[in-house]
């Protein structure tokens, strides 16, 4: 049970976000910056860092979602969204990625743990400055969201069927605050 | 040194911002909306939530400009801000403000770490829905601010002084992305 009254039956931070317009507006646009840019990383990169740091964080609704999108992203492909969340140093992935995911997973536990050797290896595997920059941010956006959704105690729909059709929504429309708020199920 | 080439002198998070306009704008939209709003809780006790938290992710430019800016809002109180970042059970702050402070500790830690009697305390203490929503999205946002600051070795100012006088700047002026991006030495 959420522990506040979000006024409101919808799943995950979509409650926390329809209970709170005026957050939910810059909280959208800063997902819709970090994770459908086309500049540098792409959007599937960009979705399973999101992925595996939500993942790292045990936040089921955000790591189950943002995994659902970048399988969308990846032409269906689910297999490397799992390889992913659980050995990414295994995983069919670019060795820039798994460069930029180490240091993802080093932001999940603290900025001050990734070291400049974390930096220099993603460097060494083609990461720009520009990557690295919007891989540590994007990292230390899902431990923002990842809180929020969990601190709050929010709904996670239990029927993973949902998860899909919304992952949909969003590869097609966007993280604008707008697409939040609307009272739909999934 | 930083992780990536800045290519500006500002200091801590402004280097960052600077570099990356894009997601510079939602940062400080969301800065703005959750440590300036006036409606529930108070300028100085957002800010204070904020600097405790950025104390435990041990993020010394966060919880040094932070604490300044509390501290401003406090009426030049800065052992109030040192209370808090030391003890703030012994505090001298409402029990609401160490009710939420308790909240905001966990969600430093995980989400999951909040439970459901850290906000029947929180709430028993005066918390209103509104208090503890937005007491978790600051103690979130800044385990995002903070990984952020240190996840690229962003560079803290040593020299005390200049965190008052950019906390005045803030104080007056706010969080809006321009203060950000303005070429000014503190």
């Amino acid at each position: 049970m959420p522990h506040i009254d979000f006024k409101n039956d919808l799943p995950g931070i979509r409650s926390a976000l329809a209970y709170s317009p005026q957050t939910a507006e810059p909280l959208g646009a800063l997902a819709e910056v970090l994770l459908r840019s086309d500049e540098g990383l792409s959007r599937a990169e960009r979705e399973l860092i999101a992925t595996y740091v939500s993942y790292l964080n045990d936040c089921f609704y955000c790591h189950h979602s943002h995994g659902e999108i970048a399988c969308i992203y990846l032409g269906g492909d689910r297999e490397i969204v799992e390889q992913v969340r659980n050995d990414f140093a295994t995983a069919d992935v670019s060795e820039k990625l798994k460069g930029l995911l180490r240091v993802a997973g080093k932001v999940q536990q603290s900025g001050k743990a990734v070291t400049p050797e974390d930096i220099a290896n993603a460097k060494t595997n083609g990461a720009t400055d520009k990557d690295i920059h919007d891989t540590v941010l994007i990292a230390a956006a899902f431990c923002m969201f990842n809180r929020y959704v969990d601190g709050l105690a929010t709904s996670a729909p239990k029927d993973m069927s949902s998860y899909p059709i919304r992952a949909k929504q969003v590869a097609e429309r966007g993280y604008g605050s707008h697409i939040f708020s609307e009272n739909q199920p999934t």
